[in-house]
């Protein structure tokens, strides 16, 4: 598909901050030809030098401001907590009549951050690619991260639909399902698919490592029947989740309520020996994974697919 | 590799149970030559008609009796909590000389529940295969299941070293990589790689399913940041996982107590803030996923190398 002639949605889009979603993005806007020119900056030096290494943006630039300086869009990938002083530095640079727009995971609190450093003239349209692996950096992106991947938008009301209209035809130019929703249901909802089970994958991976009968090697050896799982969650990046944390606190914690609830509720179960409950409770969660399939958001392969490992350890 | 021919380490084996483990060792027996003749009983009459459909078996029977009538070896692959019944039924039909496996997810209590059963002059090796994938029944296995997998054997103090020899020749041929340790120790390693993984999982999954203002249908649409993960999981064969955690109690209990104090302090960090215990703790997690890659117990790919799915609901 490279190379395919299309007319360009932006004729220049800053990248703010180069982990996996900016390069992934940088990589299918060029394949697409859905950018005139793509500028990029990055807080880091190693990571703007490996940027420049690989090529992944037309200019790199020192600064925030000096890339967004005549962007029509302005995409903030930065993680959830570095939202406000990007938009503070940015502000004033930004061209009139541009769209900034963030992917960050928690939807009102970057608002709340990024909002009232927009100028008038300006749209912020939040975002969320619901995307990811469990790498990170410049050298993480590949052009096909978005594809049939849900993209949300939680629009301010006062935006127009125009501006809208153009961020959703480039997102659906690389590839994502565009739907647009309330923000402070987006942070319910993603407290319950995402937030949470992070949480709680980071925590099954932490026993693990804290358990003196068992060394670590033995749980690395035979992780294959469950744990393995959990720990690609838990490799995901700590300043992003922990920012995630920080800033959608009331809907993560009352799921994490919830799920103490549930779990104490089963743990009695196994205790008092209700093989029943236990049945009845395994049976119903089957009929989730059987509709995850069905929506194509997931692989019906066994075992995700994974091909038998190459020998090891 | 089909038709290889080596020659079989076991003249007769039966199959008791015809589930995924048994219909993955039924392929891979008979693509490496490995046994003369595969025998197969279930005690469903739907199952065993699919196992013939399919050819699964030499010969499909009736009873588990006939099953092992001049077996050399038995293996037992039914749920936990069926295993006593099943030992019980065929103790007095089995083949002098013969050795008797199983390939329960619990050890501990799987000797206690068969051991007794069985005559002298058989042995009895209990055996685990860490290997497996949501799916269950005949039509579930593959004879790649065990490649470059983990097969745990708890030998009982009294038996010989030759049949264990024996049946690691086998397993080794079927592509397994053989390890022997003490049943308690196995059923402490698995409650924390794998047992409680599950319930974990299964918790979260229902957690889900009961919360009234998200839809299901959202949590489907938007499962691929994380929560599909533990939905692979929590779609593993019920009847198999109720016995698991009644006959694993003990352990899984501790390993639950030990998940629910350091979720607790997670959560404390969240309500209190405290951004640095969070990073600190994620950070930590991470090693554990590399030692998981390094030693060859999952891919390296992004995201489990699943592809890009289908577009769908």
């Amino acid at each position: 598909m490279t190379g395919e002639a299309k007319k360009p949605v932006y004729q220049r889009v800053a990248l703010i901050g180069l982990g996996l979603i900016a390069s992934s993005m940088a990589l299918a806007m060029r394949e697409k030809g859905l950018a005139a020119e793509i500028a990029g900056h990055a807080k880091s030096a190693e990571t703007r030098a490996v940027a420049l290494e690989i090529g992944l943006c037309d200019r790199v630039c020192e600064t925030a401001a000096e890339a967004v300086r005549g962007a029509d869009l302005v995409v903030l990938a930065v993680p959830v907590g570095a939202m406000a002083a990007i938009a503070e530095e940015i502000g004033p640079h930004l061209a009139p009549g541009a769209t900034v727009t963030d992917v960050g995971s928690v939807k009102q609190a970057v608002i709340a951050a990024v909002a009232p450093h927009i100028p008038a003239g300006v749209d912020f349209i939040p975002g969320h690619p619901m995307a990811g692996t469990e790498y990170s950096g410049p050298r993480s992106g590949f052009a096909t991260l978005f594809v049939n991947r849900w993209w949300l938008l939680t629009p301010l009301a006062e935006t127009a639909a125009a501006p809208v209209a153009r961020l959703t035809a480039l997102l659906e130019g690389i590839g994502a399902k565009v739907d647009t929703m309330d923000a402070a249901h987006h942070d319910q909802v993603l407290a319950v698919v995402s937030h949470t089970p992070h949480l709680i994958a980071y925590t099954m991976v932490g026993v693990a490592d804290h358990l003196a009968q068992i060394s670590n090697s033995e749980v690395i050896q035979y992780s294959a029947t469950g744990f393995r799982d959990f720990t690609r969650i838990a490799a995901s990046d700590p300043t992003m989740w922990r920012d995630v944390f920080l800033t959608n606190k009331e809907a993560v914690l009352d799921i994490l309520g919830r799920f103490a609830e549930e779990l104490f509720v089963l743990q009695r179960a196994i205790r008092m020996g209700d093989g029943d409950q236990l049945f009845d409770y395994f049976t119903r969660t089957r009929a989730i994974r059987r509709g995850i399939i069905e929506a194509g958001q997931d692989t019906a392969a066994p075992d995700f697919g994974r091909a038998a490992p190459a020998s090891g350890g």
